[in-house]
Protein backbone atom coordinates (compact mmCIF):
# COMPACT_ATOMS: atom_id res chain seq x y z
CA UNK A 1 0.00 0.00 0.00
CA UNK A 2 1.01 3.65 -0.84
CA UNK A 3 0.60 5.95 2.17
CA UNK A 4 1.06 9.61 1.90
CA UNK A 5 2.87 11.43 4.70
CA UNK A 6 3.66 15.31 5.73
CA UNK A 7 6.56 15.62 8.18
CA UNK A 8 7.07 19.05 9.84
CA UNK A 9 10.39 20.39 11.12
CA UNK A 10 10.41 22.86 12.75
CA UNK A 11 12.92 24.96 14.72
CA UNK A 12 13.38 23.46 18.51
CA UNK A 13 12.08 25.92 21.69
CA UNK A 14 15.18 28.58 22.33
CA UNK A 15 16.60 27.88 18.71
CA UNK A 16 17.12 31.25 17.00
CA UNK A 17 14.84 31.28 14.18
CA UNK A 18 16.01 33.99 11.91
CA UNK A 19 13.24 33.58 9.09
CA UNK A 20 11.03 33.62 11.81
CA UNK A 21 12.39 36.99 13.00
CA UNK A 22 12.60 38.48 9.04
CA UNK A 23 8.55 37.45 8.39
CA UNK A 24 7.80 39.75 12.16
CA UNK A 25 10.32 42.43 10.51
CA UNK A 26 8.06 42.63 7.31
CA UNK A 27 4.38 43.15 9.05
CA UNK A 28 4.52 46.98 9.62
CA UNK A 29 5.32 47.34 5.90
CA UNK A 30 2.04 45.01 5.23
CA UNK A 31 0.30 47.22 8.18
CA UNK A 32 -0.59 43.36 9.87
CA UNK A 33 -0.98 44.27 13.69
CA UNK A 34 -1.11 41.47 16.06
CA UNK A 35 0.87 38.72 14.74
CA UNK A 36 3.67 36.95 16.95
CA UNK A 37 5.87 34.21 17.72
CA UNK A 38 6.63 33.60 14.15
CA UNK A 39 8.62 30.32 13.69
CA UNK A 40 9.78 29.17 10.01
CA UNK A 41 10.01 25.71 9.59
CA UNK A 42 10.11 22.84 6.56
CA UNK A 43 7.12 20.63 5.57
CA UNK A 44 8.04 17.97 3.46
CA UNK A 45 5.22 15.54 1.99
CA UNK A 46 6.49 12.14 0.92
CA UNK A 47 4.41 8.79 -0.56
CA UNK A 48 6.17 5.52 0.93
CA UNK A 49 5.23 2.28 -0.62
CA UNK A 50 5.09 -0.38 1.94
CA UNK A 51 3.24 -3.47 3.22
CA UNK A 52 1.32 -1.66 5.96
CA UNK A 53 0.65 1.48 7.58
CA UNK A 54 2.71 0.54 10.36
CA UNK A 55 5.88 -0.29 7.80
CA UNK A 56 5.23 2.81 6.07
CA UNK A 57 5.83 5.20 8.91
CA UNK A 58 8.64 2.88 10.25
CA UNK A 59 10.07 4.16 6.94
CA UNK A 60 9.50 8.00 7.43
CA UNK A 61 10.30 8.42 11.03
CA UNK A 62 13.68 7.12 9.72
CA UNK A 63 13.78 9.42 7.45
CA UNK A 64 12.59 12.47 9.24
CA UNK A 65 15.08 11.61 12.00
CA UNK A 66 17.98 11.15 9.16
CA UNK A 67 17.81 13.34 6.80
CA UNK A 68 14.64 15.80 6.88
CA UNK A 69 15.27 17.14 10.00
CA UNK A 70 18.89 18.15 12.09
CA UNK A 71 18.02 17.10 15.76
CA UNK A 72 20.22 19.26 17.70
CA UNK A 73 18.06 22.24 17.01
CA UNK A 74 14.72 20.76 15.33
CA UNK A 75 11.99 18.80 16.04
CA UNK A 76 9.53 16.39 13.77
CA UNK A 77 6.35 15.37 13.91
CA UNK A 78 5.16 13.15 11.51
CA UNK A 79 1.08 13.35 9.88
CA UNK A 80 -0.47 10.78 7.98
CA UNK A 81 -2.00 12.43 4.92
CA UNK A 82 -4.03 9.28 3.85
CA UNK A 83 -3.49 6.47 1.14
CA UNK A 84 -2.09 7.43 -2.06
CA UNK A 85 -2.55 5.89 -5.45
CA UNK A 86 0.67 5.08 -7.15
CA UNK A 87 -0.41 8.46 -9.42
CA UNK A 88 -0.90 10.56 -6.63
CA UNK A 89 -4.54 10.96 -7.97
CA UNK A 90 -5.74 11.29 -4.29
CA UNK A 91 -3.50 13.76 -3.11
CA UNK A 92 -4.99 17.35 -1.48
CA UNK A 93 -4.12 19.76 -3.75
CA UNK A 94 -1.58 21.65 -2.01
CA UNK A 95 0.28 18.52 -2.31
CA UNK A 96 -0.40 17.14 -5.51
CA UNK A 97 3.52 16.23 -6.48
CA UNK A 98 3.93 15.94 -10.07
CA UNK A 99 6.88 13.56 -9.35
CA UNK A 100 9.68 15.35 -11.61
CA UNK B 1 -8.26 36.51 21.70
CA UNK B 2 -4.91 34.68 20.33
CA UNK B 3 -5.22 32.01 17.64
CA UNK B 4 -1.84 29.79 17.02
CA UNK B 5 -2.10 29.02 13.00
CA UNK B 6 0.21 26.84 10.80
CA UNK B 7 0.38 28.23 7.12
CA UNK B 8 1.45 25.31 4.97
CA UNK B 9 3.27 26.54 1.86
CA UNK B 10 4.32 23.72 -0.82
CA UNK B 11 5.19 23.80 -4.98
CA UNK B 12 2.40 23.45 -6.97
CA UNK B 13 1.88 20.72 -9.14
CA UNK B 14 4.26 20.64 -11.68
CA UNK B 15 6.51 23.45 -10.64
CA UNK B 16 9.99 21.84 -10.45
CA UNK B 17 11.04 21.13 -6.78
CA UNK B 18 14.89 21.15 -6.56
CA UNK B 19 14.89 20.02 -2.40
CA UNK B 20 12.15 17.08 -3.14
CA UNK B 21 14.58 15.99 -5.75
CA UNK B 22 17.66 16.30 -3.40
CA UNK B 23 15.65 14.14 -0.54
CA UNK B 24 14.70 11.53 -3.19
CA UNK B 25 18.44 11.33 -4.51
CA UNK B 26 19.91 11.13 -1.01
CA UNK B 27 17.63 7.89 -0.22
CA UNK B 28 20.10 5.08 -2.34
CA UNK B 29 22.91 6.09 0.57
CA UNK B 30 20.22 5.67 2.99
CA UNK B 31 19.35 2.32 1.72
CA UNK B 32 15.59 3.33 1.71
CA UNK B 33 13.47 2.34 -0.41
CA UNK B 34 9.76 3.20 -1.40
CA UNK B 35 9.03 6.28 -1.28
CA UNK B 36 8.44 8.66 -3.98
CA UNK B 37 6.69 12.34 -4.87
CA UNK B 38 8.58 14.14 -2.12
CA UNK B 39 7.75 17.51 -2.35
CA UNK B 40 9.60 20.30 0.29
CA UNK B 41 7.88 23.15 1.25
CA UNK B 42 7.33 25.39 4.70
CA UNK B 43 5.38 25.21 7.08
CA UNK B 44 4.85 28.91 9.28
CA UNK B 45 3.23 28.91 12.67
CA UNK B 46 2.28 32.09 14.42
CA UNK B 47 -0.01 33.17 16.81
CA UNK B 48 -2.76 36.39 15.79
CA UNK B 49 -4.80 38.32 18.42
CA UNK B 50 -7.98 39.35 17.15
CA UNK B 51 -11.30 39.88 18.25
CA UNK B 52 -12.46 36.62 17.49
CA UNK B 53 -11.28 33.49 15.01
CA UNK B 54 -12.67 34.92 12.29
CA UNK B 55 -10.51 38.01 12.83
CA UNK B 56 -7.65 36.03 13.22
CA UNK B 57 -8.03 33.61 10.16
CA UNK B 58 -8.85 37.12 7.87
CA UNK B 59 -4.99 38.21 9.30
CA UNK B 60 -3.10 35.16 8.49
CA UNK B 61 -4.83 34.48 5.81
CA UNK B 62 -3.92 37.68 4.14
CA UNK B 63 -0.38 37.03 5.39
CA UNK B 64 -0.33 33.92 3.39
CA UNK B 65 -1.14 35.32 0.46
CA UNK B 66 0.85 38.51 0.32
CA UNK B 67 4.01 36.95 2.69
CA UNK B 68 4.75 33.84 3.18
CA UNK B 69 3.72 32.56 -0.33
CA UNK B 70 4.77 33.16 -4.03
CA UNK B 71 1.15 32.39 -5.87
CA UNK B 72 2.78 32.36 -9.39
CA UNK B 73 4.33 28.59 -7.70
CA UNK B 74 2.79 27.99 -4.57
CA UNK B 75 -0.29 26.85 -2.90
CA UNK B 76 -0.83 27.18 0.51
CA UNK B 77 -3.64 25.93 3.20
CA UNK B 78 -4.04 27.26 6.72
CA UNK B 79 -5.04 25.23 10.23
CA UNK B 80 -5.84 26.15 13.38
CA UNK B 81 -3.66 25.12 15.88
CA UNK B 82 -5.96 26.02 18.45
CA UNK B 83 -5.87 28.89 20.96
CA UNK B 84 -2.63 29.90 22.61
CA UNK B 85 -2.16 31.75 25.38
CA UNK B 86 0.19 34.90 24.74
CA UNK B 87 3.20 33.15 26.52
CA UNK B 88 2.32 30.32 24.13
CA UNK B 89 2.51 27.75 26.86
CA UNK B 90 -0.29 25.48 25.27
CA UNK B 91 1.68 25.04 21.59
CA UNK B 92 2.39 21.61 20.52
CA UNK B 93 6.04 20.74 21.41
CA UNK B 94 7.43 21.29 18.00
CA UNK B 95 5.15 24.74 18.03
CA UNK B 96 6.83 26.13 21.13
CA UNK B 97 7.74 29.00 19.78
CA UNK B 98 10.01 31.13 22.29
CA UNK B 99 9.82 34.51 20.98
CA UNK B 100 13.86 35.41 20.12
Amino acid sequence: MDVRFAVNVSPKPGILDPQGRAVEGSLDHLGIAGVSAVRVGRRVELTVSAADEAGARAVVERLAAELLSNPLIEAYDVEVLGAASSTDSTESPSAAGAPA
